[in-house]
């Protein structure tokens, strides 16, 4: 077997959403919303069903969903993109990563990371025989260090991995860490994987900016969007990314080896959500700062130190204030045991010793009841 | 960019599909039905989108199709599962055989690889580092030499990736070939990855027989099944893998930095597929064999040299009785343009040099109607 995979753990958030299960709890856990997304998406993907095409789409997806892929991202950054070379349709965003890696890195390379990180990140990046250079960004600020993030460039650097809006931490890197970033890239002459599934969950007004729209970077990023997350369809694993046309090819012959095509009922489907009105981007974007306000309200009535969160489906909270004093580890599996609540313990996302201690993140995606329920069970817990 | 990668051309089916849509040809090339499959099971995955379960299932598949592929594998095989430890559900059959050989390979290992070879595994193994090792059958006999076979496996063997019934040969490995690897497996310590994606397309009484139900074997093999093949609906992408209670964590593992899960209404449909009474597969089995026969004869009429099929979606011909004197890849261009029929190459299934030339692969998965224009455009033509 696998030396690598022998030695590594199930995903926390199976874990974790086993363990919710197996006590009752709110799942505030794993990120995905207790609630399906637009009913139009939903029935255009029940009726793609009953046409005749349910054989092999494409190798790079349905001709409708690159279209649409490619008219979303010109709608929404000005991005221009060639359905025919420079979109590829993934299962899932989770693939489409796996996939730009493997497109990009040969053994020996280094590619950049930033911690903490989405746990298939580092996996896939040693499968592959490369070697990551990680980059620590700690709570309560997550402010990204300069100098570190210089000094993780090197000859090797084949590639950064971004994720912006970032999971767990709710950062999105700004203008002035974007511009940094990308200077490193053209003098490393690198790629940058831009994971920017949350990339309509911004809140507070702020819109979400591609690294691949700045100056030179249309030819570095891999852009990788997420239908699960652009409408509450976690379980459909439908992603896309966006390529330079230099790299559009060496992404799908990955594609090829991994899943080869998605289910072309659901690709439909998507194209159909892709196609909605501004409203229903800025309507999800809103519904979702309100969720986050109303956990955070009441997780700081409760006495947690609540982080700012400014994207994603996530907030992490500093449990300390409580007076628990065992690891975050410890802190979420009680909590899911005597209070019936989950949430996800922050050093999970950190691979290095010394990881920042007595955090946990709470997915603020479910619907206002639950996360009131999930309030008052903390409250009366504590 | 990945070197390996950049290497390696866009797939045989991709490239001859678009030139088979360019010329307007029958494309009897890529392997898929032109008839959906079953509408019951279409319409079981339409109703599933519609009752609130669209988000993340459990990384190893919805608890209902885990169960109907271990009831599956017990119904036709005597194969004892535990739906919970030793069923992952993938995002197809090429995930899947990625997943495993990811599960067992570790850097340097061997795997061994009989040719000709489906087009995903040389490059997944090579991406892994580890080192394939290749024995060559050939048309028009597709004898396995036990000597070079034992030859194969060494102290670095890990595994061995076997497909039966074959693609592209239609090769059903016979009970004294499965016991000679069944004994080199266990003398080396090896695993095997059987792609087992054509078990309900075998034809003329015979049944296949997994590796896996072989003495021993249980512990040694991870079977692969697809429900494309199995219900003609080739773009739906499900596929399980039935492992030991040993490896099945891992390959979980594995496919948690793949995909992570698969849509659950296809997963729930396949459920309902799977419990279909027998008659559903033998007549899947009857009506393909039906097509095969079809068209043995119109090619064998046009003077074909048409080699027997004992499964799978395909048959091989020898065009060199036509008098065509050009390689494989430029007869099935030839006959696409020039008589309006697609087929596949058969030295694109060969890696190394000094592959069987003379031969194309027909798909057989599609109509009479469409079988017969087919042998009429080419009758036509030569
Ligand atoms: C694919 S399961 C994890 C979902 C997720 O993105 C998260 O909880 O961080
Ligand atoms: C995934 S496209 C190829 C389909 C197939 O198995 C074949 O044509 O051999």
């Amino acid at each position: 077997p696998n030396s690598l995979l022998a030695a590594t753990g199930t995903t926390i958030f199976t874990v974790m959403s086993a363990l919710a299960t197996r006590h009752g709890a709110i799942n505030l856990g794993q990120g995905f919303p207790d609630t399906d997304g637009p009913e139009d998406v939903c029935r255009a993907a029940a009726e793609a069903l009953l046409d005749g095409r349910n054989q092999y789409p494409p190798l790079t997806g349905v001709p409708e969903l690159r279209a649409a892929v490619a008219a979303h991202n010109a709608r929404f950054y000005g991005i221009t993109a060639d359905p025919d070379t420079d979109i590829v349709v993934t299962s899932g965003a989770t693939e489409a990563i796996t996939a730009c890696l493997m497109a990009l890195l040969d053994p020996g390379d280094e590619a950049v990371v930033i911690e903490p990180v989405y746990d298939t990140y580092l996996p896939v990046i040693r499968m592959l025989g490369a070697v990551p250079r990680v980059v620590r960004i700690a709570p309560p600020d997550w402010r990204l260090d300069r100098t570190a993030l210089a000094a993780a460039f090197g000859p090797r650097t084949k590639a950064i991995l971004l994720n912006s809006p970032m999971n767990p931490s709710g950062k999105v890197f700004d203008a002035a860490e974007r511009a940094a970033i990308a200077a490193l890239l053209a003098q490393h002459d690198a790629y940058a994987v831009c994971d920017e599934v949350y990339e309509h969950l911004t809140f507070d007004g702020q819109r979400h900016v591609p690294l691949m729209t700045l100056p030179g970077m249309a030819e570095r990023c891999l852009r990788i969007g997420s239908a699960g997350k652009t409408f509450s369809l976690t379980g459909w694993k439908v992603g896309y990314v966006t390529a330079p046309t230099a790299l559009g090819p060496l992404v799908a012959k990955a594609h090829q080896n991994l899943t080869f095509t998605t289910a072309p009922n659901l690709q439909r489907a998507v194209a159909v959500g892709l196609a909605k009105p501004d409203g229903y981007f800025d309507g999800l974007a809103t519904t979702m700062a309100a969720q986050r306000d109303r956990l955070a309200a009441g997780l700081a009535g409760i006495g947690f130190r609540v982080l700012p969160s400014a994207g994603s489906y996530f907030l992490v909270a500093d449990y300390t204030p409580l007076g628990f004093t065992g690891d975050d580890d410890a802190f979420c599996r009680h909590i899911t045991e005597a209070a019936g609540v989950t949430a996800i313990p922050l050093s999970a996302f950190y691979d290095g010793p010394d990881a920042p201690e007595g955090y946990a993140r709470f997915a603020f995606c479910k619907r206002p009841a639950l996360l009131d329920e999930a309030v008052a069970r903390l409250a009366r817990h504590f």
